[in-house]
């Protein structure tokens, strides 16, 4: 079994090259003009001090229970930039006490009612790759202890509906062995988020995880048939439907929920046929009002295409799909069923008339292989979170944030967020920095603009520049009319100033009401998405 | 200004002419093998005696409150069959006693306030035309009274953004006003429920209303892009947003609310482009089976046909679509964008190799009218209601219920409904019956079956008859697996064992809570979705 690394993405072995280092080294020194970098040791979990265990294992829960050292670590932290920053810094201040991992939902539902009993704070756990705190287990001083409970073991496909093209599936399972074993029945779930490798069924549903393709089914809202959820009260099922208009949907309170309500054990999911026909191009666009202009009519068209990501100048250059001198659309159409060339015909037609430059379609035919621009893109969206470390380990603040917005607003809206955030940037680190973006999604109605930055700071400082700039970037998103995430989820780090200006008040009434109602001691995820009722905790990211 | 019916469907010189009434007389004769049938006489209002009202209008409101007779006649039922039977039968023993007409939110508000502190309750009345018990307004001896909203003062497109084309739009505006309205603007929002002449955007959201369409964006919720809803603490509005991913969904908690929340008072929805293109066609099939498979393939290729309707024989010849011999298929596909002969196409491929049987494609050609098949299918869509009233007039039972399930299952489903359904009703009624099927919607994991029936009754017996096979019909398509309602709504006719069955007993939990914070005194449509908790209340169905 490879081990993953405790302190950041992927497994242990898996390391930049001597040469990759060097080259991202020597980009950092150019871009904020500085002389040297300092570069902080990979750690090493036997020179972690942790603190002492406050709760004891009983003896019913021993072969589920465990307050292994390595595996505290492992579940301390998600994979945000603070997480990894202060896995580098070997600042572990509060690891869970425990963690479970159980072998089936009755195991789980007595770790539930253990802790339910004993005012434990649980802290569901899939692939841990939370960019957004949504894993943290600092919990305050009013809990016994914590918990983190990792679903790694229910993790199987349990049932599956050719006909209908649905499964049951165990929520515990990561991308990668899910898209496996579905490709042996010739279907696929078709839902890749950037974390794809190791995430899991469970948080996508309760993370709203937004996939790679562009348009149409891509969420997983839209995947779910329905859920299974065990709550300090008891399981909440929902009836495996197609549709229905039998009051609120009950999923679409899952969905989203972010382990507050409760942890989804288990989901009848949509699948498709394996696509097997793939029409696409590339576009360079030198006016990017006109690049989103056809962005939008496109989205508006009723073409559906997979993909159309359209990258900025800066974003095409930064993933090595352009000089930097264009920006650059990746428009892709597939399908199972259908030659999709007439689509892609249409969608050409489109880009035209909003001046995009195309080369004739990199590929039309049937199983064709990824190549040209969409192809660099997508080699370099894979490779971006290993690369990130290396940033972390020389104090760089890399980092992400994304939102979504109406096309009425939509230039004014990307220019303003990118204007903005380089002032904050400025201001807070004290050089400039270049902001960078790319849609992820397009809608009808509008499309979600995904940011990437660098800002200088060094290992002792870089916690304290990324937290005022997150502040910062979930200030600006909410208050220029966006939503503080689009698909990366709120978890605590976008609660201050983001989350809790942008939840209707009456909402959050409700939704906390039904918080107290399944989850009367607010043991699960406490300090994501609201606090529990009477339990004040405080979130890391704003504490001192 | 016309006069709408209040016992009945449409406007009160919308009746049927003497052939037309001869005709439906001698199919009964025929059909039920009986030699007569009493007719019941169109009731004047003026003849019907109403309880006193129990409530007095304040000074303040008395611009907004009236205890005219008409109204509470018109406001004292929907428009499903016992609440025409009841009209028809001078039955009004529980009008409301006074109906609202706010003619802004301020006023709505206040008068939501002046109910609140004097215990009355509130039923939201759109266009009237729910067929599920939705705008009843019997709630017992627990409350002062009763009031009915009446929300067709709230009628205006307040804002249209047509970049993202989507509009602001008051709850209360009719489907006919918004549709013209919009076309003015080529834009249409695109939705046509049965009910569209006589519905509102505030009804559609709050019942999860499904439209004339087969495939993908047909459904009112994916037309929501914000939501503002009155409830009695408050203003909850949702933000304007293409796509979200923090935390569950707020609109999702709204849509489908059914006025037990608060009253939806205006939303952004999505409009789409006016069509153009037009690409039909209609498909015979010996097999029942094959034709359910045709429909699987095509929902489950990515074409999303704009209708995609399977009329089984007995359906296709009581709409004259057909003589009664095949089942009928009827296929279009339309857009604004470009020719959609490649997708009818392809869908007639798949139809092939189900052995599907065509004519050349009525029309592939820009801005065709409908025609054949399809156009008599619609004529006979919009119509039916006009129809029923005859049948309800001579103690026929006339009706609809609708549900949904995954395609694995569908073939059995179905035969199984039909099958417990005709039983179920020879009992009650003592006479067969014919339940004929269509499908309503279509998606790519399962279907939407709509099922209609006659059962005979007399005048005298017609409501106990009905509500005998209501019962029956809520139970079969539950314990076969199916929603009790897949786009009619629960109202108070789909609780007692088919909603209250169905519900996931957890989230039942947390929707009670959720209202129980907004709605403390439980003064919203009591008895829809939920009851206010504390106060116990009688289903006007349940009731002897």
């Amino acid at each position: 079994m490879k081990k993953r690394k405790f302190w950041g993405w992927g497994y242990e072995d898996d390391l930049l090259t001597a040469s990759e280092e060097e080259s991202i080294e020597a980009r950092i020194l150019s871009t904020f003009d500085v002389q040297e970098v300092s570069i902080l040791p990979i750690p090493k979990a036997e020179d972690i001090e942790l603190p002492s265990v406050k709760i004891s294992i009983p003896k019913s829960l021993e072969s589920i229970l465990t307050d292994d050292h390595l595996e505290r670590l492992n579940h301390s932290y998600g994979k945000s930039f603070a997480d990894t920053a202060r896995a580098l810094l070997k600042d572990f201040s509060s690891p869970p006490d425990l963690i479970a991992f159980p072998n089936s939902e009755e195991e789980l539902i007595d770790v539930m009612d253990w802790a339910n009993s004993n005012n434990i704070a649980v802290i569901p756990y899939g692939g841990g790759s939370s960019v957004c705190g949504g894993v943290e287990t600092f919990v305050g001083d009013s809990y016994a202890g914590v918990i983190s409970l990792d679903m790694k073991n229910l993790n199987k496909i349990i049932e599956v509906d050719g006909e209908s093209r649905a499964a049951r599936i165990q929520a515990g399972i990561l991308g990668p062995d899910l898209e496996n074993s579905l490709k042996q029945l010739d279907l696929t779930m078709r839902h890749y988020p950037q974390s794809f490798e190791f995430s899991t069924l469970g948080g996508w549903i309760a993370t709203r995880s937004g996939g790679h393709y562009a348009t149409l089914y891509t969420h997983i809202d839209d995947f779910v048939e329905s859920t299974r959820m065990v709550t300090p009260s008891g399981v909440i099922e929902s009836r495996r439907l197609p549709g229905s208009g039998a009051g609120p949907s009950p999923d679409r309170l899952t969905i989203g929920s972010e382990g507050s309500l409760g942890i989804i054990t288990e989901a009848w999911m949509r699948l498709q046929d394996r696509p097997i026909y793939r029409s696409s191009s590339s576009v360079e666009f030198k006016d990017y009002k006109k690049a989103l202009n056809a962005t939008r009519l496109i989205s508006q068209s009723g073409l559906f295409p997979a993909n159309c990501r359209l990258l900025d100048s800066n974003e095409a250059h930064f993933n090595g799909a352009g000089d930097g001198s264009r920006h650059i659309l990746i428009l892709s159409f597939e399908s199972a069923d259908h030659d999709m060339s007439p689509w892609l015909k249409r969608a050409l037609e489109i880009v035209k008339s909003q001046d995009g430059v195309f080369e004739l379609p990199e590929s039309q035919s049937k199983n064709s292989h990824r190549s040209g621009s969409s192809g660099n893109w997508r080699n370099s969206f894979i490779k971006a979170p290993y690369l990130r470390e290396s940033f972390v380990r020389r104090g760089i603040v890399q980092d992400t944030f994304e939102t979504a917005i109406t096309w009425d607003k939509s230039y004014e809206f990307i220019e303003e967020v990118k204007k903005q955030t380089s002032a904050a940037i400025k201001e807070i680190s004290g050089k400039p920095a270049l902001v960078a973006c790319r849609l992820t999604h397009c809608y009808p109605d509008g499309l979600a603009p995904y940011f990437t930055y660098g800002a200088y700071a060094t290992p002792h400082t870089m916690i304290d520049v990324w937290r005022e700039i997150k502040l910062a970037t979930n200030e600006i998103c909410v208050s220029l009319g966006g939503t503080v995430t689009h698909h990366h989820a709120v978890g605590r780090d976008h609660r201050p100033n983001g989350y809790d200006i942008q939840i209707p008040g009456g909402f959050k009434d409700m939704l906390t009401s039904a918080k107290e109602r399944v989850d009367p001691l607010g043991i699960m995820n406490p300090g994501t998405l609201i606090d529990p009722t009477g339990i004040e905790i405080q979130n890391w990211i704003t504490k001192k």
